[in-house]
């Protein structure tokens, strides 16, 4: 696990700096977290559990299953508890391994889908308290996000309130797979506290929800379960975009995470063609969907789409933006991207800097 | 269809007093309620129609279809248009035939399900201006009931607002199949304006809603979704009561419409029984779950169950308490109930004038 100083430098990107987008902490233990909550919740989660609505509720969803599910083989801690579980052997394996100038934490948190209100905003509030403890206050490459029970929007509004102002966290957590899509207003008094307080939206790709992920019914494959997390984006894009959330709130800013981005181009074109023959419906909706897609949407790049012919994912990045794609690995997951082999293709220097380390500085005020 | 001077007084339970809360009015045509609509939605209308949730959606849920969907064979106005679409014929063939002092409408309006949310709140709206020329104004024993697009509060809060003061509005409609339980937080704005109005809320057993009736799936035949009108109307009292909604709100009534009230004991047993074991997960529930339905629920008694040894029904009644039960007939539909022949067996004469008027009486201050 020894790593050498040659190697070191050899991954290190310090010349263009480097900024990792998707990092999944995890606890030593499964009870790490809900240590941060009141003695009244630790209780309850002691005797009942966190019940969430998933169809086999507490089955982790990732293959290669065992505790920290669907880690790299190589990313468990020589100390113990499962992979990200420890911030010297992340900061080793990750953050000095490939010189990561900073790293956007994101939590995932249970609290954002538990059945019962009260406890999912206990846990959320935990899950924040964890962050600084664990990870924000002991290592300043690293940020965090502000993880909301987003189905009850008092008390996701009470969260943010109370972190906003904490320049660590870098974003709201939101996970794209609601009870209600993305555009109705029972989320709006989210969207407005985030714009007001000049953060964006974090929405990483779900592996819980209250729906699944398809239009049909549950999947029987991790493989197809696994193709729909951009299913889910294309619906939280569809429904802002159509039910006018960015009419309402111009500065809102949405990261898609961990869902790819190739499928953009054409839903855009599709919806700008539907809006030319139907807008009557959607009054709201003034102006072709694409250009809010354009000015509303950032990606981040794991896991990227490769084309068979690399080149085709130029005219892509070109379409969505330069500026609007950034740097992820999804450590410690299994399908992680090395900086050094995630592009098949050779990008123009500028766009480089900006994919791996500017975008992100720029999105989340990182200076 | 004349009747005769002899018939009517024959019938007429004048002596007692007699209120029918459960009436359904129809249009003539299909579009006198959205008549009522701005132009804006009119136009919608006429080019999108109103989209729902239902599985097939524009199907009419009931049997005996064709226009007025469900209707008393002999209820079809000579004067055209569906069922309960004339007052004159609805006066001869229900208020005057029977003698009735007061009529509850329930208007169930598609406006609580559309799926576009600003279009149902215009329909709300229009279905309670409809409801105030064509029968409310006209006819003084009429009474209805103020419909809300409850999935998006603060619309439904501003109707209510409207409309609360006008008398001739007896109750808050609210349907029993809604995006979550009735229990949760984003419908508790509702609540409070319902209790602050000193309105009941109405929840007439629904053929729409945003989930299927069943706890598995969309059935397949109309007897099983008509016995599961019961099963929805349990799932909005369980959750009503375990979220604590009646301790934040202990003036609140809920009217159960159209869903029986046979099952009500064995529920409340059921649910003291496991909350006397489990009270720690439900601190918001502070006492026995029967007391609070005791307290807050009122039933109406078509379509009433018929136990094998009709004196059972009598116990049932003992149990919900004799003064929660009211007389409906659910005119004009097939399985409409003849004040006559409602009670298979002989009610004291207290517990009679109770369920065919007073009872109402008091719960809608009609006075």
């Amino acid at each position: 696990m020894s790593i050498g100083v040659l190697e070191r430098s050899a991954l290190a990107k310090t010349k263009l700096g480097l900024i990792d987008c998707d990092i999944h902490p995890a606890g030593k233990t499964p009870g790490e977290v809900m240590a941060y909550l009141p003695k009244r919740w630790r209780e309850h989660v002691a005797e009942y559990g966190v019940r969430v609505s998933q169809p086999f509720a507490g089955a982790i969803p990732y293959p290669r299953m065992a505790p920290g599910g669907g880690g790299r083989m190589d990313a468990w801690p020589p100390t113990g508890g499962p992979p990200a579980s420890d911030l010297a052997f992340l900061r080793a394996q990750l953050l000095d391994l490939y010189g990561i100038d900073y790293g956007m934490l994101q939590p995932l948190s249970v609290g954002s889908h538990a059945l019962n209100q009260d406890l999912g905003a206990a846990i959320c509030r935990a899950a924040n308290d964890w962050q600084i403890e664990k990870w924000l206050a002991p290592e300043p490459r690293l940020r965090g996000a502000i993880c909301v029970p987003q189905e009850d929007p008092e008390a996701a509004l009470a969260e943010i309130d109370r972190l906003a102002g904490d320049r660590r966290f870098a974003q709201v957590a939101l996970p794209p797979r609601t009870i209600e899509p993305h555009g109705r207003k029972r989320y709006w008094p989210i969207y407005a506290a985030a714009e007001a307080a000049g953060l964006p939206i974090g929405m990483h790709s779900a592996a819980f929800g209250a729906h699944t992920n398809s239009g049909t019914g549950w999947l029987s494959y991790y493989i197809e379960e696994h193709y729909c997390f951009a299913h889910s984006l294309q619906s939280v894009m569809t429904s802002m975009v159509m039910e006018g959330v960015f009419e309402r709130f111009p500065g809102l800013k949405i990261v898609l995470i961990e869902g790819g981005f190739a499928w953009v181009p054409a839903l855009a074109w599709r919806l700008d063609h539907t809006w030319s023959r139907m807008r009557s419906e959607v009054p709201q909706v003034k102006r072709p969907p694409s250009e809010y897609i354009r000015e509303h949407f950032w990606y981040t790049t794991q896991p990227i789409e490769e084309p068979e012919r690399p080149r085709d994912l130029l005219d892509t990045i070109r379409w969505i933006g330069a500026d609007r794609l950034m740097f992820s690995t999804d450590y410690p997951h299994w399908d992680f991207d090395d900086p050094r082999y995630t592009f098949k293709v050779k990008l123009p220097e500028a766009t480089e800097r900006a994919i791996f380390a500017g975008n992100a500085k720029a999105l989340y005020r990182l200076d």
